[in-house]
């Protein structure tokens, strides 16, 4: 199953489509309308089957590029980002190597859905992309084996981790650079685990700037996948149903570029995940 | 005004004082109940009148400290934590000093309220104080003047920001080492800022560690006070109503001890800040 949370005539909904093909919608006040993604995966796989169900009940959708996207999950509690997770990437940093995942947090506040703007913002001109695979959790997760890991992970999404470099490399804290308003991408589907090879392993990712491949790799290259980053993160703290773990980029990201190519007004950014979709954003200066 | 989120049987309430000396509280459910802190707050300063008036008509507390304490905001969008904010404790750090606010996050997932345990983990014997002061967003904040800033600062609490040093250490990013389960504390007074000096400037924090003083500052000596955090970190991200803003330590962490001093379990660790209150928690071991 793939869901989509939408918006039309400022009325908030979810799309579901079973095959990729056939999408049905249900909009919040609709009979039936099982809540957003944020809602129904705090019930666990019990909820996303409930809102696969209630959507097999929706209206058809003529035309689900028509609507527009909401980020998948807005609202949860935790978004972890693993830095440092593919090798090349790691060289291109300058970065040592590391034997435990180097994480960062991002806020829902920063992010838009697919095919709303990234704003490039006033204070800099060094807004680069990053292509990644994010995992939703799905079942409360808290000294979970790797063997168990995937019993705790809901589905799969796309990720921009767009980063304002400048800013992120001015301290020893990427933060502030990690979360200016509008810099990062979700979406649009979150697919069901179901549909795809455990961890997402094999599958390919490709992120384009302006239509030019950038980025590309397979997903079988991060360092930590994602049954070891379930097992390290819930070692340390609990992981909740809606949270989001983002996974890392590949190299050529725009920085390692010379000159680096960051993103301007007026450029489009597209990551492609086999089997999981298109995340494509065009890039606004902030007003 | 003072308000705490407390809960009694099985029940969430909202206490508030006037005085520091009689307190009223309301729980969910009661006749005119303003909800938590974390509701009133996202209508503004008028919200927060609102609740504190509601709480004129609640039933008086015999004893405000038999209450148990929930952290004041435990659904914040955001929780930024200032880092290498005090001179002395960059120096202990072996940090440069930054021109610029190194800022990591929390959870709210990670924080306990006064009283409750704080949880030394399994995993490391490396658990370490942190006191600081918070402030919480009052009114949205986006490319706000050090001039403006404390328009949009609501008021004051005490934070914890207790950190497993190996683990926060043992990569670039902090994030994990700051956000295990059970190691922050938070409360349990929310203060409004008018019965305060503008950004708790002056006023005296002081940490200790079983009843010694291991902490004692003036929170005039932050590199970056409140008004230049609100107006930097409103330049890149929105700020919203219930965001926390954890503002560093000084020096004298568990850490800068020869040996360290770290938290055990049967530990108590205590913050008092001048005009705001008391912050204790015992430390307990994981289960």
């Amino acid at each position: 199953m793939r869901f989509r949370a939408i918006e039309a005539n400022g009325r908030e909904g979810v799309a579901g489509s079973r095959d990729g093909k056939v999408w049905r919608v249900l909009y919040r006040g609709d009979d039936g309308f099982p809540g957003l993604p944020d809602d129904f995966i705090q019930k666990g796989p019990a909820g996303i089957d409930a809102a696969a169900g209630a959507l097999d009940r929706g209206a058809s959708v003529a035309d689900i590029g028509a609507l527009t996207c909401l980020p998948p999950f807005r609202r949860a509690g935790k978004i972890l980002c693993v830095g440092l997770n593919f090798a090349a990437h790691i060289k291109e940093s300058g970065m040592p190597t590391p034997d435990y995942p180097t994480v960062f947090a991002r806020f829902n506040s920063g992010l838009v859905g697919h095919g709303q703007p990234l704003i490039r913002p006033r204070t800099s001109d060094q807004f680069d992309y990053e292509s990644e695979l994010a995992f939703v959790i799905g079942r409360r997760a808290r000294h979970v084996s790797e063997q168990d890991a995937l019993d705790h992970v809901a589905g799969y999404s796309i990720f921009n981790d767009g980063s304002i470099r400048d800013v992120q490399l001015r301290t020893p804290q990427w933060t502030i650079g990690k979360n200016f308003d509008g810099t990062g991408g979700f979406g649009p589907d979150f697919v069901t685990a179901d549909e795809l090879p455990p961890g997402c392993e094999g599958l390919r990712m490709q992120g384009r700037h302006n239509g030019a491949v950038v980025q590309d790799t397979s997903l079988s290259d991060m360092i930590f996948g994602v049954k070891k980053l379930v097992a390290i993160l819930s070692a340390a703290m609990t992981l909740e149903p809606g949270d989001v773990i983002a996974t890392g980029t590949p190299s050529g990201v725009g920085l390692s570029f010379k000159p680096p190519r960051f993103l301007k007004p007026g450029d489009t950014f597209e990551i492609e995940i086999e089997k999981i979709g298109v995340l494509r954003n065009p890039v606004i200066a902030e007003a």
